[in-house]
């Protein structure tokens, strides 16, 4: 009776036998390089051998602190398929947060980018980087580095054949793992297993998510390091389309370029990142000519950006996820009985997070655990279910406890529901701010700043930004009676806080404030403070973070 | 880590909530019926209550013995939602077939159209009935019936409320159970689980099968009890588009006013059914101008019929599928590189049974066990293995033996694959004749006319024709060495073979021999005979079964 198993292996078989020739393609440091599938799954096969040489089998977990590229894109195959587990690390973490995430996943080959290995030595550390028996630079040479047990990529792989013949899994074996920054102490991982990642897949390429078809030219811009870039290079896969990756740091010039040499017809990424390509293209006058779509997510799309994609002919599909949801939840594709709507309707509600996906379930629980009505304007928390959802944080028992229940995971996103079935995020119910698609614990960030003599009582509150979506405000009580020069102590805060975490984590701007407004229960009362600075811009001047 | 278990419940719920009302149309003998989907969700959840109060549950079948109607669709969801298992019926079937299936699922309930009661009462049984508690005419009246223990559709739910909180299932649990017609023997059959079902559904979603969307107008004409019409009323719910359903023994004009009255979209069904739909238009020179795309499987869409719908406007999705593959398999969509091939290059390509699946996986072996290239030439046997591949039969060990080899189905079709991947079928290694998309066992056949005191030895040979693709045709050594009239003994037969078989069993054309053709192992050499009799026309005239 029952089925096969469900894993990502055939996908890339599929596409290496019907589509042999489409391309994955890939911007490096070494320049554009252009794989053909076939050559993708030979390589692919390659590194299995390597894997299975160095070890790596059953439940191993193989980290990768990379851009996206086509090197990274063949460890996504490779790593799972040959039964271990793929494990995506974001560069962009303060060094203590890699370190326990690092140890926590007790990663025993880890790769990484030319261009991230100095951001992995600062963050090395002999003692939580104690199960790393190997780095492998992602080129053709091993850099100068202080780490030991370096090889590169292509030595690698090139000592193996192309032929390999692929175990066959259970659909319960963990495939993937990803960590998850949270409000207070460390990153949560979610460990996906290979049903998760192959009912992701299918589901990324219907009609209701992403509709991915063999002629898409798709090129993920989310970093590989973000939820598997949200799955695209699985889903690419198994649509057999083309494949396209910015690699490490792309400028809006490099994504214009891209798009327009490789065809592009289907990107996605961050507010952040399309916000800038727009200013590039109205600058410099180009087109985009073969770009259909857009998938914007991770931080809410602006309605205004909506708008001028669509001027210029590329609709905007703004999709909401999380880590747990591997990710991907709602997309705010417009229903066809909204199509007589004026723009303005229909730009209002692509501007929602949109529509769940088919096979997922939500419910919006208020303060009493009643659900709320569908009626846009009662809000209550998000709470989801489904085969692409995970039901626990790896070995995170506490955490288990406040984010489940059942077999429903709480988001913590605040939402409404309109009569449409469109869901809006009004709030969260977790004190982290989103910084153009990345999360900065503001606990942290209070903690820290506390930690400073100058300050009494501090608190961070997300401000809206017209670039990052978010950026902290710090609103300060001085120890000196006599107070203190906000920008002088903002300057004197950046190499304070730098000493733990990335530059990013520092505030934008410093308020002085005589006393941190509580609430009843004596905790910071931000609601407060937020509707006090609701009229003020508190976010003048483009920052030193730009 | 694991997700939420891969059940069909969600999906009824999303189109509820999503498209509340969005129609559910159905052309029955009460005339044209319209629900919503909240009526339809409420009528299935009525269903589901009165299910329930009749002892339904964990594990038990429900038949169903209908054509295609609104109501066939609430079965649908409530059998396998409540915890049981939907089993359809192939009213066309053979009487003993029919018997032997209720006796070997021990169906507990029968739902049955008013119109096939006097098929259900003449293949009825005391012995291998004896697990059916109740019979559910569909309809709200109970006609005059021979049957025990009857009651109407609609009495049956209305005496229970619309709310029914369904059960949380595994999703390993059977949901759906379907019998396959073989060359010997006893139909076989083949259980669904709820993951089965939901893999079949969401691949059935993907631009690289069916990619049906939200505003969609979706008419299976497949009967509903044939591999639960292609899924195709799952996958339709999935996708929050709109259901038609064309009724008992729709005829052309029937399907024709359907799709222009409903706005059709998408519809399926054998190539008989779109030869009479494709003559109907031509003789009455209507038009189908909502039709997009008909999906033609069940047996190879000849490649004229394929031209004359796309000189219609309307794409032919040609596809192959089988009930132990839920049922779809491959889908020969054009690849977008072939775009630049000469229309009858394309056309080739559309004709044969097309592309696998994502999701899935398949190979072709030879006589001894290798791979066969892909060349389009070289053939072999088509094995396929995948989530909504079923792994074995139900309760024929035997069968198993024959019929799998480790993970794969063999399938029995002979195949070539193309340079392209499309897979073409080239002949069978069952001993089968397909009419019209319904199955015949030659060798079943075969022991009937031998059973015939005139005949001494007799084969049955499928003969290509026009409107049913194949029609059986007998080679017959008569007992007098005098020989036999062939038309003559052809009506004689038409009542000989009706004991035991539907008329559509009977062979449409006699051939005398004097001495069937023999293999070297001594067994029928059908191939020989069909070599001889390949430049004759068997089947010149239209035989009364049109």
């Amino acid at each position: 009776m029952a089925g096969y198993d469900q894993t990502l292996r055939p996908f890339l078989w599929r596409a290496e036998r019907l589509h042999p020739d489409r391309e994955v393609v890939s911007r490096t440091h070494e320049g554009i390089v252009r794989n053909t599938y076939e050559e993708y799954a030979d390589r692919t096969r390659q590194l299995a051998n390597a894997l299975e040489d160095a070890g790596i089998g059953d439940g191993d977990r193989v980290g990768t602190f990379c851009w996206n590229h086509h090197r990274h894109a063949e460890v996504y195959f490779a790593a799972p398929n040959v039964g271990g587990q793929l494990h995506t690390i974001n560069p962009l973490l303060p060094a203590e947060h890699i370190q326990y995430i690092v140890e926590n996943a007790a990663d025993r080959l880890l790769f990484v980018d030319q261009s991230l290995l100095e951001a992995l030595e600062g963050a090395h550390d002999a003692a939580a980087f104690e199960s790393v028996e190997q780095y492998v630079v992602m080129g053709s040479e091993v850099p100068e580095t202080d780490l030991e047990s370096v090889t590169d990529y292509e030595s690698f792989i090139d000592a193996h054949g192309t032929e390999y013949d692929w175990p066959e899994l259970d659909e319960d074996q963990p495939a993937g793992m990803c960590y998850t920054s949270g409000t207070t102490g460390k990153p949560k991982g979610v460990e996906y297993t290979q049903q998760m990642l192959w009912s992701h897949t299918m589901a990324s390429l219907t009609p209701q998510a992403l509709e991915i078809d063999e002629d898409d030219v798709v090129m993920p811009v989310v970093p590989m390091f973000h939820v598997n870039a949200w799955g695209m290079p699985f889903a690419t896969t198994a649509a057999g389309a083309k494949h396209v990756y910015p690699g490490p740091s792309p400028e809006p010039e490099d994504l214009v370029r891209l798009i327009q040499e490789e065809g592009v017809t289907l990107t996605a990424g961050v507010p952040t990142v399309w916000l800038g390509v727009l200013e590039y293209v109205q600058e410099h006058d180009v087109d985009l000519d073969s770009l259909e779509r857009v998938v914007i997510g991770g931080s809410a799309a602006p309605e205004s950006l909506i708008r001028q994609y669509d001027d210029l002919g590329v609709e905007v599909v703004h999709a909401w996820g999380m880590t747990e949801l591997s990710p991907l939840g709602t997309v705010a594709h417009l229903k066809s009985d909204l199509e007589d709507r004026s723009p303005e309707q229909q730009y209002a509600k692509q501007a929602k997070q949109g529509l769940i996906v088919p096979g997922l379930e939500f419910k919006v629980v208020d303060d009493d655990g009643e659900e709320v009505p569908w009626n846009g304007e009662d809000f209550g928390e998000l709470w989801v279910r489904g085969p692409w959802v995970t039901d626990s944080y790896f070995e995170r028992p506490q955490a288990n406890e406040v984010d489940f229940e059942g077999s429903w995971l709480k988001t913590g996103d605040i939402v409404t529901v309109d009569e449409d079935g469109y869901i809006q995020i009004v709030d969260r119910t977790k004190d982290v701010i989103k910084s153009g698609g990345e999360w900065i614990s503001s606990v942290e960030l209070e903690n820290k700043i506390m930690a400073h003599e100058a300050v009494s009582e501090a608190t961070v509150v997300g401000a809206p930004h017209e670039k990052w979506q978010e950026r902290p405000v710090a609103f300060v009580v001085p120890t000196d009676d006599a107070g203190m020069d906000e920008d002088e102590f903002l300057a004197e805060l950046e190499a304070f806080i730098a000493e733990d975490y990335p530059d990013w984590w520092t505030p934008d701007a410093v308020v002085h404030i005589d006393e941190v407004p509580k609430t009843a229960t004596g905790k910071f009362d931000k609601k407060t403070l937020r509707e006090e600075y609701a009229d003020e811009d508190l976010l003048v001047t483009e920052e030193s973070d730009d």
